[in-house]
């Protein structure tokens, strides 16, 4: 059998399991996640032995360390893994709750209900927890899924998802509910892209350059997620002890993440007061600042900057910086270099704070807040499978319900149209 | 100037419109929408006399009259064109309104709020007026939009849209908010496909060749509108005369919109019954059917169905027709050929109504009522841009808040994740 076969071979069998799975209510679901649970400790050992062997290869190619940890499960890893999957039982079903309905004027009785989306097909890099994670939101949702992860994680990921199949079988969720998408190779990929009609939604978790070329290529309708070029903009009316606080903890709480900030912009009326200050305790803290011309005349350690740094998500322990003369110019220069994720603005200014808010056209805006609480769980969404960065469907942090759609059911007794 | 070069000058100018109008209330908002219905009055005979060229060419071309009478205006045709704009003035503003919102634990307040999706593309076939329906619903909901419609009414269009804008000019609404995609061959489509990052949504409004081919080659988010293939099935427990009656009216009542049934299902116990009667009253109103061979067993006027019988959407006085053994025979037959659009059973049963409204995976489920209620009109939303045939965004007839996102906004006093 060619991978294309075999890729239609599994994405059949995951549409039929949708099909099964999306009237199942709440309770067999929940028994299932936990039994995915329960299996996930009792095969820990297995699953830490597969993992080891990705490790291993992974050091053999010379990755780095720190790619390596995200890479790496123990038992505990396993097991907080496991306790996510408990947790995620514990949320309630968004399936079947009734977000509008009426009774229209000719007696048809309207009803909108949430229902699963049906396949959803996830590419993701990095760390095998986001298989077991991915997995049961969908499936709690009432969806199928097919995981696309990265190749470096080929062996977990296989051994996560064969144990969550055998854990499904004993129950009324369908093992093939969950299925790894065949084959290690790009091609691989290029199969779940174009199925359209079998897969419903793809939601692509990791890198810039991961999500425009799914963009690009699919068929599929597409979540995009992820890519955070986040901004915390100084006002004129900033208390700059709060300025200098929030900025701090956005750049370098997990620098690693989409909710860090990776642009600072500072309103010239206060230049001279906050910029030594920030550019100081940036540098104490190991961050390297990637500077305009005005933002380098405070501080020889400022770094210039090219429209590059303003563009990109550095992930890193590295910040743009640039003086504005004005909201208007920030916001503007929000909407040129951002990525539309979350933009902060720190002002004790009421007019200032409605004006950034209105006009920064971002999946969310702050205001005298850190940009990192843009997250499901701060959100109190129990758990999320991304944070959409586009305006279609999704915007922002995506809980449960965002893995569902709708439908409309009418009843009436005879009714027609005149 | 290239049409590639003039297509990004029109798109960048909608985009900028796009920001200038995303955060205006409703009121001027509103204004603008009654000064644009008052110009189209006033501009009747200018607006006719453009049509008037459209259907001279199309008459020329040979076009068929059903479609030369959807393509022509006259002065009453425009003053009702100008009505349904001041309806859309009348409606709510989907724009500001807070969809949820919560405090945080840590003290956050948090909120989720409706804003406008940006830039529209809309991308439609046939009659002139979808070009001022479709820009005021845009325009009411904070959108500025880029309309593409069919190169057989480019005249009309262009004229339509010249009233509009100079109508806006007037305004606080840019007159920029409303353009015409330059050009009328297919690569002016092509520029519109790949405008990502200027355009954030497509939305196709035609036959299923356009809609794939907009599916296929768009970079843009694409909101699949419009195929019904709708289905009514005669479950065993029917009442028969309403039965009758619902397919009638599902079938014949418009037989060219979307929502009109395109295949008839019977259960077998009550085939003998049934399908005498719907066999002579289809052919009494003129309708071809399209059998399978149990269905051809009780009248010569049936014609054979093959596969693409069941698969296509009509649009006229044809009705493809089956027997099935079982409420889940005929779920499976419409999961297989229909269109996911509105799909109706009729039954007294109550235990076969919940199988198969939680089976049928369409955007519209009818118990007891006639397909033909698939409607923002019918579900009282007042006017509808399309009908959603996909799941993700919006599912089932598009009001305003379809043609809407949200984003979050928190606020703090100084907030930071620990």
């Amino acid at each position: 059998m060619s991978e294309a076969e075999e890729f239609m071979q599994v994405a059949r069998a995951a549409r039929d399991a949708a099909t099964a799975l999306a009237p199942l209510p709440r309770a067999p679901k929940d028994h299932a996640l936990r039994a995915v649970a329960d299996a996930l400790v009792a095969a820990a050992d297995e699953i830490v032995e597969a993992n080891a062997g990705d490790v291993e290869r992974a050091r053999e190619a010379g990755t780095p360390a720190g790619m390596i940890d995200r890479l790496r499960l123990d038992r505990e890893r396993v097991e907080k893994i496991a306790s996510a999957v408990r947790e995620v039982a514990d949320l309630p079903d968004p399936v079947g709750e009734v977000v509008r309905g009426s009774t229209l004027p000719n007696g048809l009785e309207l009803r909108q209900v949430r229902v699963p989306l049906g396949v959803v097909g996830i590419i993701y890099e990095g760390r095998p927890n986001v298989t077991v994670d991915a997995a049961v939101l969908c499936l709690k949702s009432g969806n199928a899924v097919l995981l696309r992860g990265s190749s470096s994680a080929y062996a977990s990921n296989t051994a996560l998802v064969r144990v969550m199949r055998e854990a499904l079988a004993g129950t009324e969720v369908p093992a093939d509910a969950v299925r790894l998408v065949p084959g290690r190779d790009r091609d691989s990929v290029k199969h779940l892209l174009r199925a359209r009609g079998l897969v419903d939604v793809l939601i692509p978790r990791g890198g810039a350059g991961l999500i425009n070329s799914v963009v690009e290529e699919s068929t599929v309708p597409v979540i995009e997620t992820g890519v955070g070029n986040c901004h915390v903009y100084v006002d004129a009316d900033a208390d700059l002890d709060m300025a200098l606080t929030i900025l701090m903890n956005a750049k370098t709480q997990r620098p690693s993440v989409c909710n860090a900030a990776e642009t600072l912009l500072v309103h010239a009326a206060v230049a001279d007061e906050f910029l030594p200050r920030a550019l100081a305790a940036l540098a104490g803290a190991g961050v390297t600042v990637h500077g305009d011309e005005r933002t380098r005349a405070y501080s020889a350690d400022v770094v210039p900057a090219g429209e590059d740094d303003y563009t990109q998500e550095y992930v890193s322990l590295d910040i743009a910086a640039a003086v504005v003369d004005s909201l208007d110019e920030a916001v503007a220069h929000i909407r040129k270099y951002g990525s539309a994720h979350t933009d902060a603005i720190v002002t004790r200014s009421q007019p200032a704070a409605r004006r950034f808010t209105a006009t920064v056209d971002s999946a969310a805006v702050a205001v005298n807040a850190s940009t990192r609480f843009t997250d499901g769980g701060e959100f109190g969404f129990g758990a999320e499978i991304g944070i959409s960065t586009q305006k279609l469907h999704a915007r922002g942090p995506m809980g449960l319900p965002e893995l569902t759609s709708t439908k409309w059911i009418y009843t009436g007794d005879g009714h027609i149209r005149q």
